[in-house]
């Protein structure tokens, strides 16, 4: 059965202005208006779960758990950026009163408060299609600042796409959202034109280096630059120290297995590089747990072929060692390949993602070489130690890896991005094209821009700025935090 | 007597390499350490006052009281942000302690702060010799943040830039910060230069349009794009309501013939158009008081030059009528032009910033007409409202003008930009190139990239991480908010 028709030109203009249209109503809403959408689009969504689930499976060939957990991520993410939402706290309210005494001239009565910047893009993954698709964070991030959203579908999964939009909507005209509050678009051509379109005021994208560099590149040279919010995926290395290897080669060796293997090696954190001392347990530990590891589909042909094709490269360059010899083709299972590290720092494209089940171990003896190969890495999503506490080596990489990582891990595994107040998920270019996270209640700020009003009288102001804080929203007052 | 020698690509190279060498020092700094740099520099600047002043006085041109109420506000500022590090807000810590009930799955314990981005490029300004120049407000929130700095001296100030970096230094090691904190560097190619050297993490900039657009398009274009922090211009829209013009025409023309000439028209928030009723007395008053202004001499003859082009450009346009006939050249009297709404919203170049003394009058009688001008204005730094507190089209225009502004005022002027805590400087684009502000403690999260740490056990973490805090940051702990 085909998808759903592309969008056109002129269907592309008339969502977009709809869009344009909803933003002021949704910039004026309330902290409880705007949790009111999340939730109801949750409450849609888990009513519609049976639907849904079956459509992802055959869309997306992943396994029915991982896909029900994913869409319960998905509705408790809604959840969470409701309450957030609610808390007033992305208002980010500073009130500065007037102050004949201020130096070391007297200031006015000032107040800041953080406006929807409008219209945002939203591209669809192919690898989490609830959860960082249709309605997953960056839509629901959108939402919590107050701005419309424009979701562009991915073509791999576009009949669940429609899906989740008519859940979507029937949610957002429950809550009383505007219309044009939300749309969904088909097409590649149209994916192009949503981001050049005058009305679209952000971006934000999850996805591959190449597709995200080429949105970013658009969003940045428009007559009128939009940020453009985009996560392009990561190595995530891992690295094992001599004394984790010696007190727990072989767990970490298993541990590791399992991490890089997880849903095909088709999420943005994947582990793709381990360092890890030269002969010790941890390889021949992983090699055991993946020659267990039996074949399963890839999300998509395209992504077949890519992983085809960088599993070749790699086993091509000259000094990489095949550990285990996995298949490729639409079914593989995992691969792991191996070089020392002399080989490694003289080989751009051995640290370059290879997006599928594969990983290459770098095998090191000098430490100090282990510290420059990993300080020289790219920017990465995350890093990760498995060292013993009280190795002067593991803590030298807690502070070396942090530069280069948004999230630097200890004795885990960075599969599973949990959605709480601390998480940061991005990093240093190319993982991420702005230093901010796509997942979390942080990734509400990336939707914001701050206005001043200077001396506005008080009946004039917006609610989240009069002096009696009618909506009890956190602020900073003359300099000290006010917490409702 | 001729400026400083233009820097080298080899010294440029070598001061850059000094900043990336400086910055996991500057990362490490605790909040009074950070503080300490900032009053350092502040400090040695007022020292050298009696020194800088003069210097000032004969590269810019701008008269002495101005220049001594420059420097106040400059040494005011860093004071300011010195504050504002030492209250470890910039480090905005996050704590979610791991929770085995959170839903849908048991998150680990998770902890984010804000880190330096790293070295930062700071492009000084023509028309603030000090406060957004070498030690402006730029280099101060990038210190406060935790980055070295390299400036690239302005060409129309160059031998006061050496100056006032010789005071900086002095200051900075006084107070014990790495070499490499900062440095200065001349010349318009190494200006190019400078925001493509690979160890150059952000770059910020106050200036031109052209100028501030060609250095963000070689910022986002780089192999790995940086942020950049332009803020470009405005023309600072004020309009006058009927019931105001009938309430006090005459005080308000006199007023904004006072904002408009303020500093030769060489501020970025001098007002060029003003909104006022057809036949209103606000016209005439301004002219009165413009006619009284006498010559005073630009920045340099590059803005002198430009200002007579964009002058004669504006008085060219059919339709647009001259009402104070000031001169141009090096040393120009104020002018004032008028227009018809009709014919305005027919010439896009009409609203346009002109820098220099003039401003256009745009006279209208349909209050709808109006409102449809002022919403298809582009971003602005500031947008006026001078009106009566309950006249209805006075409290719609505060609404439609916020989404084209930074900063909305009620009957004051837009010149004079308080350094607070709720000052927002910036504004859409073509304001600036990013919705953030340049001005007020709020400049500093500019500069910084949050990253999570995930299990990393006590010890090992960032003292702003550790369960004890030592520093006595303020902390978000668990989604509530802890202020020390």
């Amino acid at each position: 059965m085909s998808g759903p028709q592309e969008t056109t030109s002129a269907e592309l203009d008339a969502v977009v202005l709809a869009a344009v249209a909803a933003a002021p109503g949704m910039a004026a809403a309330a902290p409880t208006e705007r949790a009111g959408w999340l939730r109801a689009v949750a409450d849609a969504l888990e009513a519609a779960r049976d639907e849904l689930v079956p459509l992802a499976i055959e869309e997306s060939h992943l396994p029915e758990a991982r896909l029900q957990g994913e869409l319960s991520r998905t509705t408790g993410q809604l959840q969470l950026l409701a309450d957030e939402a609610e808390t007033g706290g992305p208002w980010d309210v500073v009130v500065d009163h007037a102050d004949p005494d201020w130096k070391p001239v007297p200031r006015p009565d000032l107040r800041r408060v953080t406006v929807p910047l409008g219209p945002v893009a939203v591209y669809a993954a192919s690898n989490f299609p609830f959860a960082f698709s249709v309605a997953g964070g960056d839509t629901a991030s959108a939402w919590a600042a107050g701005c419309p959203v424009v979701v562009k579908a991915h073509p791999g999964h576009p009949r669940l796409a429609a899906a989740v939009a008519e859940a979507v909507t029937a949610g957002m005209v429950e809550a009383g959202a505007p219309d044009g509050a939300f749309a969904l678009v088909h097409g590649f051509e149209i994916g192009t034109a949503l981001i050049e379109h005058p009305g679209i005021r952000a971006g934000a994208f999850t996805g591959s280096l190449a597709a995200g560099r080429a949105l970013f590149d658009l969003a940045s040279g428009r007559p009128e630059p939009i940020p453009f919010f985009g996560e392009l995926g990561s190595v995530n290395p891992v690295v094992v120290t001599p004394g984790a290897a010696a007190a727990r080669g072989a767990e970490i060796g298993t541990g590791y297995a399992g991490s890089l293997a997880l849903g095909v090696g088709q999420f943005c954190t994947n582990p793709g590089l381990l360092f890890a001392p030269a002969g010790s347990e941890v390889v021949s530990a992983a090699a055991a747990a993946l020659a267990d590891v039996g074949p399963a589909p890839m999300l998509n042909d395209r992504i077949a072929q890519g992983y085809a094709d960088g599993l070749a490269r790699l086993r091509g360059v000259d000094g990489v060692r095949v550990v285990v010899d996995g298949a490729g083709g639409s079914e593989p299972t995992p691969s792991l390949l191996e070089v020392d590290i002399d080989r490694f720092t003289e080989v751009d494209r051995l640290s370059q993602e290879c997006f599928g089940p594969v990983s290459l171990v770098v095998t090191y003896r000098d430490p100090a070489q282990l510290l420059a190969a990993v300080e020289a890495l790219e920017g990465q999503l995350t890093a990760t130690v498995q060292g013993e506490a009280d190795e002067p080596l593991a803590a030298e990489l807690v502070r070396t890896l942090t530069p280069i990582a948004g999230r630097v891990l200890w004795g885990g595994w960075p599969t599973g991005v949990t959605v709480t107040y601390a998480m940061q998920h991005g990093g240093p270019y190319p993982a991420a094209t702005s230093p901010t996270t796509s997942v979390g209640t942080a990734a509400i700020a990336r939707f914001g821009r701050p206005v001043a009003y200077q001396d506005v009288p008080d009946p004039l102001l917006p609610p989240a700025l009069q002096e009696a804080n009618p909506w009890q929203l956190p602020r900073r007052v003359d300099g000290e935090w006010e917490r409702a």
